[in-house]
């Protein structure tokens, strides 16, 4: 029967309209079937049968690359169905997504034990599918029922007469509060306020007057469903082996230990006590590894929402120098679309590969903890460490030692500026303390190492900073991805443009000319000179002239797009320039900018 | 009596003159006695006995911690010789250089061979320090020659005299080549163009006009020696063990590996060439990874060397967001003056730590390299890579053909600009190729795993560059480390500083008063002062107000030092105007700028 659905369902994947990652569209729809996609990729990896109706389990490989093709494909239909933007597509919708919906319940609730990995993980794994399935199944009846009743608007010009993007232009106009400003900038904050701001750049909390692109959005979901898939499959691989083997423990394992001649006991259910404690403290370091991985995760994930969010924001006022660290032309290129493509799948595939060296690298340095540090100290062995007390001692004391020589003897505060003291002691101090810092070196090489190691497997999953040195960022592959990223979704979803397009239709739609126009929204650039073609009245081409100059004022990153700016200099000097204006926000000085432009015009 | 002549060197060390790190003193004479000291400390860390004099192996913890202050006090002599500037002292220094050089060149000819490590180890560990001896038995004399013929200068004032730093003042206020500049910004250059700046990157040229400050030097012989060290320590550690199993092999191997039941050939006598054909390779491979690692230390000691001095001359410009990426003040402070007078031993430690896990990282590397994938594709077993060829295949034409759809179908130019094109099409391909995107992220994510690791492990023995990203590089206590210590060396022997300095004592000496101050010479600032309260005649103190606002405006650093520069914010927004001026390094605004201080005076 399901060989019967997937045929029926697959042919039902005709050409259809295809702007779906358009910001036209319903956010929900794209977000849950990449969802579901992501979900049976999953499952396919591991399954032995890649596609349904193939049981040929000897060429796995040809038919999981085929599987690779296939359910995009399978799945198409219910995203090309809400960009149809009517009644027919919603009715068509409605019944696909119920249908796959019913199938996939029906198939859980038949058989809900499967052979592969653990009886429940077939189960597990496919409820966030169930989930983006449910919340389809009820979206689509749901803007059936808003066609009907005909509140829905006309769809092109929805996103651009929306007032989001009004709301962000008139928010950047704003004067910006001083207060805000001084208390940043005359003095250092406090420890606790600097705490308190660190914790606070990892929690997301949502601002009115800024809304993700689509497929940062699409990114997010699909980063956190493989999150719980990743968890999933690391929980459900290893513990239920871990806890068989602590059930199965008996007395043959004293057996099998001498013939390694280990002998932990001369009682055998001592033994078997002992490597049942054993096994437990493995299993239980495994779970906390993994919990911890999971959590740094999550809060990474959290992070990287804020970091999106201020590099978007940074980039839409033009703030190129602090987004890259270096200048660079905001505008579609190959690398830059290649890297747009494949933005949310390496997101994803980033987020699952960090997650499981994650857990490997704590579980065994839980591992080791455990049974090298606690368990000796517990039993009293092993002790070497406090064995070398006084070594340890002399070292610190020799640190000690050079702080308080620094700050009482060598610094000398006269009339506000510091200066040295002293320096014949000074230098003697350093000469007789070189070997002792050799070894303190060494253990700061030891440290360096531990936290440079840590810091860049904890970031491991996030794409959005570079695991290199400020000066080689852009050889870490998945930063310089996430950097192109950027440039295409801030060249093609700037607020400011979107907001002067949605202006420009407004007054050309007064005019009675809308209709024919509305699906070139999306092209704002191109308005702007079909605008030019038009033969309009002189007072409508002055409002029309004004408003493309306030733009341009507002949004330097648009003047590299006209025709009369060729030259790179040129264009890069006059956007420092115009940057440098649009940042102080006073309409005085756009007057000013205005006049000259109107001059070069 | 070694013992002997170690009591009596050591009764020699009474209290002399300090002052050896000063910039006034000889170089050579201070880098060679921390040479000797670092190669006494490498064998001291070895040897049962770290004390010559105590053959007390129980206690070895205690005496080891004796013997690390115990050295530096006996080799201070040496060092402090140098630094009284006179007769007396360079007879007792040749004096104790030669008996130095004498014990040890006579210990190691009576017996070269040791039991320690390797018969010869003791011999090549010392043949650093005899060199550094030598240099110094051949310095001292050449220094009583010099001061008998009376060539050698007034040593205090020498420093401030020579050229150098005026040499330093002429070419700063030289104005720039404008050919220079226009190559290297109008355009991109070329890719060989590229290369060949990369390498020369690495390859350091001595330039006339700067110098090292004599801390920098130290550190840099220092680095040198401890690489000597640290290879030879890791050959004669590893290598002779292995040869020797190479060469014990007999046929009882075979036995040996059929009881941990490895049956590698029926043969007895196969067998043996068989481990000796294994144990070769992995000889060979140790050696690479060893010489690897040397090399790449060889090449990042070169590198840092050039980076320093670019480092140096951009603080001493006053550029100093684009060496530390923020705003901090150049002034001595307790962390500072701390790290400065550990940074020699740190260097030392970091490269002799760095060099033992890119060792071991390496080998690692190569053993996993020719055991798991030369050999097996050698005995054509273990293909899994290439089973998996049409997985492979289509991954890569996923690849190409994002980049070729990008480049010919999805990327309009349209006069000079250049936007995105057949959005649908773009969409589509997007959605279509998520799963296999995917697994191209999990490929991808590996690759920058390799990267960062590897530029991580490669950099570890460097201090001069954060492991970690821009924004949190002070985490790395290394670079931490490494940007205190510029600041302490930078405000302390700042070339123009000096150059003013000198000039100042010119005029003094003029009037014949330099005699009574030429000890005072190193601290300028506090001259600055005593001038001021120098009742001179009204045309002398014009002159010496003209020089100081001289060397402010090409200097603004110093700015903060002086009296009425108190508020942290004020300074540092004198210092980026006072910088700008300075950098445009004409006269003219110079002079308005005199006129605004002596306004402000």
């Amino acid at each position: 029967i399901i060989r019967l659905y997937h045929i029926c369902i697959a042919a039902i994947s005709v050409s259809l309209p295809v702007n779906f990652l358009d910001h036209t569209q319903h956010k929900g729809l794209a977000v849950a079937v990449f969802g579901v996609l992501l979900c049976k990729l999953c499952g396919m990896v591991i399954a032995p049968n890649p596609l349904p109706f193939s049981t040929d389990s000897e060429n796995k490989q040809n038919w999981m690359i085929l599987a690779l093709f296939y359910y995009p494909a399978l799945y198409y239909p219910l995203l090309a169905c809400g960009t149809l933007h009517n009644k027919v597509g919603y009715v068509l919708g409605s019944l696909l997504s119920w249908t796959h919906f019913g199938v996939q319940v029906w198939q859980k609730i038949d058989c809900p034990k499967t052979p592969q990995i653990h009886k429940y993980y077939s189960l597990f794994s496919s409820l966030p599918q169930i989930a983006c399935l449910a919340f389809l199944s009820f979206q689509y009846p749901l803007l059936l029922f808003k066609g009907l009743k005909g509140t829905e608007k006309s769809n092109a010009t929805e996103d651009l007469n929306s007032s989001y993007y009004k709301d962000y232009v008139k928010r950047i106009l704003k004067k910006k509060q001083p207060a805000k400003i001084s208390t940043s900038s005359t003095e250092k904050p406090k420890l606790t306020q600097r705490i308190i701001d660190a914790v606070k750049a990892y929690i997301y909390t949502p601002e009115d007057v800024f809304r993700f692109p689509l497929k940062l959005a699409i990114s997010g979901v699909v980063s956190f469903i493989s999150l719980y898939q990743m968890a999933l499959l690391l929980v459900l691989l290893v513990v239920p082996t871990l806890q068989s083997a602590r059930m199965g423990v008996d007395e043959e394992i004293a057996m099998v230990l001498s013939g390694f001649k280990i002998e932990l006991s001369p009682d055998k259910a001592e033994v078997v006590r002992i490597v049942v404690h054993y096994i437990w403290c493995v299993e239980v370091s495994y779970i906390s590894a993994m919990t911890l991985a999971c959590l740094i995760n999550l809060a990474m994930l959290m992070r990287s929402m804020v970091l999106h969010r201020s590099n978007l924001k940074g980039l839409y006022r033009g703030d190129i120098y602090n987004v890259y660290n270096c200048q660079r032309s905001i505008r579609p290129s190959r690398p830059a679309l290649v890297c747009w493509m494949g933005y949310t799948s390496f997101t994803a595939a980033h987020l699952c590969f960090g997650m499981i060296v994650q857990t490997m690298v704590f579980f065994l340095c839980l591992l080791i903890t455990v049974f090298l540090i606690i368990m000796p100290v517990f039993h009293g062995q092993n002790l070497i460490l406090f064995k070398l007390l006084p070594f340890w001692l002399m070292l610190l004391l020799a640190v000690v030692l050079q702080h308080i020589t620094a700050r009482f003897c060598f610094i000398k505060k006269t009339a506000g500026t510091r200066d040295l003291d002293n320096r014949g002691s000074l230098f003697l101090l350093t000469y007789l303390l070189f070997p002792v810092n050799v070894l303190i070196g060494v253990l700061l090489g030891l440290w360096r190492m531990v936290i440079t190691a840590l810091f860049n497997i904890v970031h491991l999953g996030r794409m959005d900073i570079s695991l290199l040195n400020r000066n080689v960022e852009a050889f870490d592959p998945a930063y310089r991805c996430y950097a192109h990223y950027l440039k295409i979704e801030v060249s093609q979803s700037h607020p400011v443009m979107k907001a002067f397009c949605g202006m420009l239709l407004q007054s050309a739609g007064q005019e009675g000319s809308a209709a024919q126009r509305a699906r070139d929204a999306e092209e704002g650039i191109q308005l702007v000179q079909e605008k030019k073609q038009l033969r309009v009245s002189s007072a409508k081409r002055a409002r029309g002239h004004w408003q493309l100059l306030y733009t341009l004022v507002n949004n330097p990153s648009l003047v590299g797009t006209r025709k009369h700016f060729q030259r790179q200099t040129t264009e890069s000097f006059l956007n420092g320039s115009l940057n440098r204006t649009a940042k102080d926000g006073s309409k005085k000085e756009a007057g000013t900018k205005e006049a000259e432009e109107a001059a070069s015009n």
